[in-house]
């Protein structure tokens, strides 16, 4: 779950009104819950004005916390990242982003067309100095809170570098977005020995664990220990990071399914299932996605964050507070300042620029 | 869950009486309980016969359709590999594989040290003509039933033509264990479209497309999609796969701490649990991993079913169970006719030997 801090930002969010498939409704109705949520947050609302002042005409404190930048033109859903690129210049997602970069807007928050959200990020923003690869982090349910997980999908192959990068970035996410004082880090990986695994996970677990830094590396945690939270931030290739994320995503909705199944079952168990509905409810409530909603594409020069296309008002307020704690915890000159000194303390390692 | 068909042997199972946490007892009470499944079967006990013998005093249709192979030693459960194939070779383990080499017993069954198992196997048998790398196939529950997902841990690096190869055994294994007569077979893959992920899948989707063989092939499964059921055989590399199980193994866990904690929260629930026992049990049963016991080393010149180390007497049972379809369907010979037909196909794809 995402931690409500009395964080505060001088600068707006910025929002893509346009984008998501129940939008504009789900990104104004959750901006107005995230300002209930966090008085004093201000927006940038990039979107058709005649499809964004009606809802802003009915609330008065929504309206006063935002301005509106117009524009007619929106990325579709299942427009390719490189066409978004060449045509959407002017686009309420491309106009979001380039606030960001102008120093306008503290971050952006977007449920739309995702790889078009990453390619116009990643072209705008540009990468940190010294990250190779941007990494997507999202949280994921244990039994004591949630933990932080990347990458989910954004690389299919990394280096060692790269995760040993993903956990310095991790680290700044949790202790941002958890509030988490100093975050249990791991691998994710096969076994808990040394040897196991890929030859760069193991060299990523050298570096982490001699990089002179002030973090918590606790070796390699394995697929069925991640929901004992133990570990709060949990590093992993895109490739790897995504089926585990899918994975546990699939199994969720079997258990749900045979649960469903199982009460339907006989006249006892529907009655049972009639005095079971609030302790249900409260394992639907511990499971329910949209309290986890806010992805974030770590390792750019700027903050995006992603809500899911299908968010609700409630899961796009959620996403709203990822997006503050994020930029309020200035995360970026974070993971710079970690990344700087590691490279002090390892001249060896340095990128060779000839190289 | 493992089809119960009318599958007969001439040759015993080699049952290792002295793997498993409680061996000898859960070997000699599953085989118990195999023999009342499958009248007819015989089993070669391979073990202490001090140890053994009680139990078969006590169960003279047991004792009947048994003989013992007596030896006071065996692999510890942490003993090394490397230790054991040298040490063991006096072993109940070794023994039961060295008795399925030498054509005197259909496939062993042990639940004792899975490292050495997988080892002994390995150097015993040695790999069919033609694979290069063995792989770990098991059960995993599904909307529709159980399917087959491989490879599980054996491969962390894996070729096209690995998975390819994977995938023709786990084909194999479908067709015996779930009694399937065409498997749907698929790559768990970080997405549907053929750009997706490593380049060694992309190429065994090639592979697998052109094969020419008489199979299912469907593409690419993501994680969440597998719990529906729509496919019979998940290949993976087996850090994936490892991945994955594993990762599904902590959620199903998760969510059934989740259940336990909100049944207590209330009087009102724990009354509501009391009424929906019926209803939880049958979730539990769908969910109970004994059904699905019973691990294979596809891809070697012999069968060896690996049981859970934890496992009971119900658990032992079915791996015995697996044991047998896979040994009466003549699983290996099914493979390698695949495997020769697919080099007949494709005899540009052969392994050059001076390569």
């Amino acid at each position: 779950m995402i931690t409500h801090t009395a964080s505060t930002l001088d600068k707006p969010i910025a929002l893509d009104a346009m984008g998501g498939d129940a939008a504009p409704s789900c990104v104004l109705l959750g901006a107005d819950m995230a300002l209930k949520r966090h008085p004093g947050l201000k927006f940038t609302l990039f979107g058709h004005k005649d499809k964004i002042q009606p809802f802003l005409n009915d609330r008065p404190e929504l309206a006063a916390a935002s301005s509106v930048v117009h524009t007619d033109s929106f990325i579709a859903s299942d427009e390719k990242p490189s066409q978004a690129i060449r045509q959407g210049k002017d686009s309420s997602m491309r106009l979001a982003i380039d606030s960001v970069k102008d120093g306008k807007c503290s971050a952006v928050v977007s449920a739309g067309n995702t790889g078009a959200l990453m390619a116009m990020s990643k072209i705008v923003y540009k990468t940190l100095p010294g990250i190779n690869r941007p990494a997507i982090a999202a949280l994921f349910p244990t039994m004591k809170g949630d933990c932080v997980m990347l990458d989910l999908g954004a690389n299919v192959e990394c280096s060692a570098r790269d995760l040993f990068q993903f956990a310095v970035m991790g680290d700044a996410f949790a202790k941002a977005v958890l509030g988490k004082t100093k975050p249990a880090i791991a691998l994710l990986n096969i076994g808990s020995e040394e040897m196991k695994g890929h030859e760069e996970i193991k060299e990523a677990s050298m570096m982490l664990k001699d990089s002179g830094l002030n973090i918590d590396y606790k070796g390699f945690v394995e697929g069925h220990e991640v929901p004992n939270g133990e570990i709060d931030v949990v590093v992993a290739d895109g490739f790897t990071g995504n089926i585990a994320l899918k994975t546990a995503e699939g199994t969720a909705r079997l258990i749900s399914t045979y649960i469903k199944d199982a009460f339907k079952a006989s006249l006892l168990s529907k009655l049972g299932a009639l005095l079971s509905k609030g302790a249900l409810n409260i394992v639907k409530d511990r499971l329910d996605d949209r309290k986890r909603n806010g992805a974030m594409f770590l390792g750019l020069n700027g903050i995006t964050v992603k809500s899911h296309g299908s968010a609700d008002a409630y899961s796009f307020c959620n996403a709203i507070t990822v997006a503050l704690e994020l930029a309020s915890h200035n995360i970026n000159e974070k993971i710079l300042s970690e990344l700087q000194l590691y490279d002090e303390n390892h001249p060896e390692d340095a990128a060779d620029p000839f190289e």
